[in-house]
């Protein structure tokens, strides 16, 4: 990636694209984090975009989308921190779960985790630094979710 | 919503527009969480556009704008929740309040549940998934404060 | 800023344009918030955008970008919160950490602290409320780090 602004005064573009896709899962476990990275450049490879942003988000309030390492140990220390952060037992501790639900902890882990990362398209390409890829934070699974992809530039 | 994909390629549109609102609150309470999901689709109405992004944020630094579900018993645990995580009181546990504020938690709150939303405008509506609504969070109210609405698009 | 909408029905404009460059970073200490509003500004000047959205993201998965108020007193109140939430030692406390690395406690607290911002760009201008700055929040410096600026308009 070049340090330079390769862009100075800012690169007219073509007229506005836009791409839309749905991502769907359905993890069998009731959390878990699963990296969507390749199916994300592969609806960049598809929309034809060269220059632009990506909205990848969460369309249910029980998940995440977010950005860091694919690292087994990180995943095992995200998921005791936000068990401690926001347990899930005892299930009364809630309101929430007054309704009959049971995952009044998962709406506030997707809180600390986040919905939804933006990601810049530069060339072409998901415009990343070394680490970086793109996971979904299932919290309350065992059933069929998904995740939006949105893609507009040019 | 369809699961197809309905712009293979990336569909061409129109030249981009711009769009931008200022969403007012004055609550009468310290902390609240409003539904703002109406006022957003107000916004998108008057905008006219058709694909693109929306952004949503609070102005301020003690506020924020988040997607979750509008349940009171939710709402009720996420007072409780952010106020263990970063309590009110006591004042003097914050070196932001010896400026003579009495709202450095409200910073702290603010941070957890985030500033802003990014929401994907498709075929002139927000992108939702079935639960999503959009709210301002208020850590730090009775007086004036802003959310500004950006739709970029065509 | 004015409190009307200065676009009813949303001003076409003309083609869009795309803006990039990284800000790199290399702070002395572990955990360190800088003020980067005037680089984002600067970056803003040299594209010639007018209204879009700017994108700026840490490309490190051990920092983050955020928007809150530069008061010393605030920052000193997120270093001992974050590390309450998350907190560095002991080391052995996390198995990220096995892999030969101690920078576990920093993949969490960016997660609280946030990856990226959007700031809305209007009439050339970053869109902001009263106190918003953007920072870059370094949580394992003592080496070169990057932000990304990306910016989309017209």
């Amino acid at each position: 990636m070049p340090e330079e602004n390769p862009f100075p005064g800012g690169e007219p573009i073509n007229a506005m694209r836009s791409y839309r896709k749905e991502l769907w899962f359905n993890v069998p476990t009731r959390r878990a984090f699963i990296n969507i990275t390749s199916q994300v450049e592969q609806c960049l490879r598809e929309s034809g975009i060269r220059e632009g942003l990506c909205l990848v988000n969460a369309m249910q309030i029980t998940a995440s989308v977010f950005i860091n390492d694919d690292e087994s140990g990180l995943h095992q220390d995200y998921e005791r921190w936000l068990e401690e952060l926001a347990p899930h037992e005892p299930i009364n501790r809630y309101h929430h779960n007054l309704t009959g639900e049971d995952n009044a902890d998962a709406h506030l882990k997707r809180q600390v985790m986040g919905r939804e990362v933006v990601v810049a398209i530069t060339e072409g390409r998901l415009d990343f630094g070394p680490w970086e890829q793109i996971f979904y934070g299932e919290f309350d699974g065992r059933r069929r979710k998904r995740v939006l992809v949105k893609i507009i530039g040019a």
